[in-house]
């Protein structure tokens, strides 16, 4: 286990290594963070739910830091106010990189004082961490996006693969099954739990992902200025903030680039699409004929696959074409929008203590992804996995899979 | 049908008796319209849908209604801003009145001239009309709360009956079961299809709707003021908002009053709450120890119910208090919050024309209420009726029921 | 005095004639108000300030009446916010009508009783009141403008006459003067005293107001395009609200209309432009090479000219052609935007009592208009008249005139 | 030349010396820029305005500054969008400080090859940079404000001086006088030109500049809660706002607190008031009894004094007590609002070319503020120099003194 703490807490080091001190302190929107305040509250995570009640004799790094790296646990106390996380440029980075060092020493300590005594909260930070890590990738690259200057000239455009995405269907039987996990069966966070009964229709699932090259022909159709393709809240959403491709998507004369965290690059027509909300998921769908899948029946899919593809370890950080035909990427690439609302499983009950905040309050007006991304950690997924969003989100690797 | 047809039209109107023309021009906001536009859509419903198409000869009664008159058929046409429907001075209520005359007469001439032959359209414009006279009662409620002028003085409190509410629950026993019906059954909206196969787990109901009592004591308890009772999203709007009781309560010296569409009265412990948001009614049910049933379980529950109770017919616009044990007023009196969002059903298909556009595009974001409340037509029910509000919104008579 | 007082009464009630109970509700803009409203208003004023304390046994209409009808006199109390006046269905028109009714049988009685006594307060009062039939016009005139129904197809052009509108300027020597007046000089508001001595250098003035046709010319030659030409703020707010003309102005596709209180017309180049804010007043008087106006200057150009023009009680409403060569139209027509801000003269002591909130509390962030317009009384106008707008506002009847 | 140029240049560093290159990125309301933009933006100013059009074979040094660091000069070109200044994480900060020395070394070769010709220009441009230096100190200020952690410890409360404030006033003789400077006259913005008459009533100015101790009986008494005493648009802004205080003052269990560029520190009764908006000066005023002095009569007082006070060279960056009686403090310590909105002198004519901009476009909706303070560069100010801000600005050194 300390291995496991030492080797997630080096990788998100090694992530944020291409970043100077000034880029970390950028924040572009509530919802994101800077890279320094992610480096700050996933170690104190640490320090408030593991070294202050089960190392005797510990000092915090600094008083004020709960105040400062807390991010929504209202049982800790009162926080600084979340929009304004970019205008803390002190404590500086550098003691930032101190509070880490100061945490994970105290952290062996406590490793060989107590054993494997607290490994389940320890694997809540772990895991915990490798969300943070996601984020750091996909709020950096919002932030960025808004400078012209940070990346360097668009490179030339790659020579494409021949081979063509698989658009076949593979069927699933339908039934009663189970669904979600439980606590004795390792590591899953509170709203996956319990398993419990659902009643789930036969069902196909697209092989492959939806990719740019379709992204492009619902453009050419009028994708984007179409009412009658829209949910009526999606719709009033794209006219607000004039959608008109995919979120980092840009117009040159003669073809559309992608910002990529290695710069602009010319939109690829075989990788899959990503960066799009629920709602233009949902408007692809409508338009294509068919719909999204459930996230029961993305689990009853994925459940018997290996849990392999493009996560974040590969620093590739975009999403890639499948090198195969049959149904590919479940795991990696881009998060899957599902037509289910986070909502609790039937029996879900809160953890107790200041963890019970975890996921529950959430469970209103967003909508599950399945699969893990390009920035995903490998080491955070499994079947049950429920990631959510907004429906009108779009700054993270989120993409589609259609059902029938 | 003819006779229907001529019920649910003078039932409109009867709802309106008591407001003036200056009352009936009132837009409080957008979610709301005017009584006047409520009584000029209805009728321009059945212009456009069957006059036009089906009565040869027929004039329509102005060109300019149309784009006046229309909700959100994009298919139809254009139509006017709905945030602005309060400015609509003109035409005039008398020639909106005029215009429901024109468009009875030419509905009559169709009906001698094609029989049964339109009963379906006919069917869902006189279930589309029921809808606004429920929305009737509502905006109206909502605007005149604008205007300390528009009510006279309190009534005195009544003499309250001595029996308490029922707070016991009943046990349903779960399974695979079916859900939702059929076009062949009777009408039922596209939402509400098809009939579809799911798994309920054994459950149970309280037998009454929660009271006005229990929200006091919730209040007192701090209801509204402990942030963990709350999703995140329904404290932030209770922040925002400065929610502290129901909406329409405001506090005496002594005592809570509520406004009812008679004016105000004294809070009556017995009466079930009313006009809650979904946000408040998860939070009631956590502090109570329970949870809001989903739609499913209620319509298990509710379906072998005779559909009785306080509608809308009665005159009385408030919710009342029961008058015996056991599970009660499933129909009638208040909707009640399910913790289902609005999504379509397995199998669910958009009807075609027009008419497409009646449901699916509001399946985000919105939560499933059922049983119809004291300002809905009796005529209205069906135990799969279906309808969904934003988690936020408090005019309508909603209320709650607790499930375990 | 009486005469004077059942003149002006008589004459407010006169400028309502062509509008319904519903018109009469209508509320735009939290800037504008109800025609309902301005009619209670001006009677509270009366009933507030001559009779509740110098009546002996005046009963008032009606307790409630204070609270919905006070404008923002804070000494008075509290009152109705002013956003929601167009939600005040109740009292109805036929209330209000009483109301006036009811206070003018009661002046008159004060009338008899105190003779002269209460003149001063009386034409405040009368003064107050003609301020409102102004206010009357501008208001429902943008209240309907949001209706495409309200006004009937558009008049055809009508005949213009060959006569071009004077573009020449005529000088006025400068040196010290006075400017304002003194209360013993006949009525005038506290924001016009005390007669005060200014420096005004030599200058010219436009003989005639801007006309259409040059407005046009602005248009053509990028008036709405070229930040040069405007003021920063005034740059923002033209973006933001994408203004491409005046006020009211629409494109047909060979000409353009505007509205008028009696319906669009087409845009006669000779007319006096109107509807334009103080931005565009200035950047037309950029383009032009020559600047506004100084609210001195106006004042010593128009002292000695006759009060004569083109005045709301003609009925027309709207702006007309000169007549003749030479320096015309100071009075009526539009109220000229100067580059003077609103701003206290040297000297300038708020009155006593409630009505010390007459003016002095605006003065911050407007500019002064002078001269009146189509829609004022003659009889409210003086050469010291200061009339004073927010920058950005357009739906008064305002115009411009050269200087240099 | 060459040495005022290099003297100026280096203090601005100077003036950084404190901050990280992570305190120099924030940016905390769109009107502040990043500490970083504002030293590459000044050389900007030298590099588009004197190197690129006067000395040969000069090479930019990014092709992208420009648009960077331009702030407002449409002439020039588009540019980087004002309120996301703070995303500009790159460049960083040491090419920024490179940028610098580039240009700084250009310079030199510019006034080897060209001598005086250019100073006039390169006057400007140091008058611009000494505004700058101005604005990096109330930008950080108010960045800085919204971090807990960036100030140590409140200092104990200095040793006050025993002497009090001199509430006597100066009277001054009026009459016809000359405003503003011609450009022959030495260095002044085009605002401050031509040098023109105006008649000036006798008028009398406090001695002492209004002291913290005024400030906290005008709270005392209720000053933050009584609406007579305001504006109409200053008691808006207050409520809207929550002001209870100055900017940057907290109370603390027994006394106020005030924020400076070293910490905070306890509030000193003898201090000039400072961090306060026109709206607060005025209502003060009001409350005081006396008004605000035009800046008309502020010049007539001031032209007379030797320019000599608390500026920035000091490094205290906060205003100080007086340290005699009679008429001190005009020049530094703080901005002293005027009742004067910033307007075109008569005679005004905007410069030719693309410093056409500098002022002219802003001359709406701004109030003269006269003086300088203690973080203005002593070698900025002269008698008629005008600084201007909107009515609601509070985080310059902005503070009042009476008149009558």
């Amino acid at each position: 286990m300390l291995n496991d703490y030492q080797q997630v807490r080096q990788q998100t080091l090694a992530l944020t290594e291409w970043l100077s001190a000034e880029d970390m302190i950028l924040q572009s929107m509530p919802d994101a963070s800077p890279t320094k305040w992610h480096l700050a509250h996933t170690t104190w995570f640490f320090e408030t739910f593991l070294l202050q009640p089960h190392l005797p004799g510990y000092r915090v790094f600094h008083p004020s830091y709960t105040y400062l790296f807390n991010s929504y646990y209202d049982t800790v106390g009162d926080r600084h106010p979340r929009p304004t996380r970019g205008l803390l440029s002190r404590p500086p980075l550098s003691e930032v990189l101190a509070y880490r060092e100061y945490v994970d020493s105290a952290m062996v300590k406590l490793f060989e004082q107590a054993g494997d005594k607290h490994n389940d909260d320890v694997t809540i930070g772990l895991h915990h961490e490798m969300q943070h890590q996601e984020l750091i990738l996909t709020d950096i690259k919002h932030a960025l996006s808004f400078n012209d200057y940070a990346f360097p000239e668009p490179a030339p455009a790659e020579q494409l693969p021949a081979s063509q995405p698989d658009r076949e269907f593979t069927a699933f039987k339908g039934g009663l099954t189970t669904i979600g996990t439980n606590a004795e069966s390792g590591f899953a966070y509170d709203c996956e739990q319990p398993e419990h009964k659902v009643y789930v229709p036969d069902f196909s699932l697209r092989n492959s992902l939806i990719t740019n090259q379709e992204w492009l022909e619902f453009m050419a159709d009028g994708g984007y200025e179409r009412p009658k393709l829209w949910l009526s809240d999606g719709w009033a959403r794209c006219q607000r903030e004039h959608w008109q491709a995919p979120l980092y998507w840009r117009q040159t004369e003669d073809h559309w680039q992608a910002l990529t965290l290695h710069g602009y690059q010319q939109v690829d027509p075989l990788q899959p699409v990503c960066h799009i909300s629920y709602y233009e998921a949902d408007a692809f769908a409508r338009w294509a004929g068919y719909r999204l899948p459930t996230e029961m029946e993305w689990e009853v899919a994925a459940r018997n696959q290996t849990i392999d593809g493009n996560f974040s370890g590969s620093g590739r950080w975009h999403p890639q074409a499948p090198a195969e035909k049959g149904l590919t990427q479940l795991y990696g690439d881009v998060w899957e929008w599902t037509q289910s609302p986070f909502l609790p499983y039937h029996g879900f009950q809160p953890p107790g203590g200041a963890l019970a905040e975890y996921n529950g309050k959430f469970m209103a007006n967003q909508w599950v992804l399945r699969g893990g991304s390009c920035a995903t950690a490998k080491a955070q997924l499994r079947p049950t996995y429920r990631n959510f969003f907004y429906a009108h989100q779009r700054w993270q690797f989120s993409g589609l899979r259609l059902a029938r």
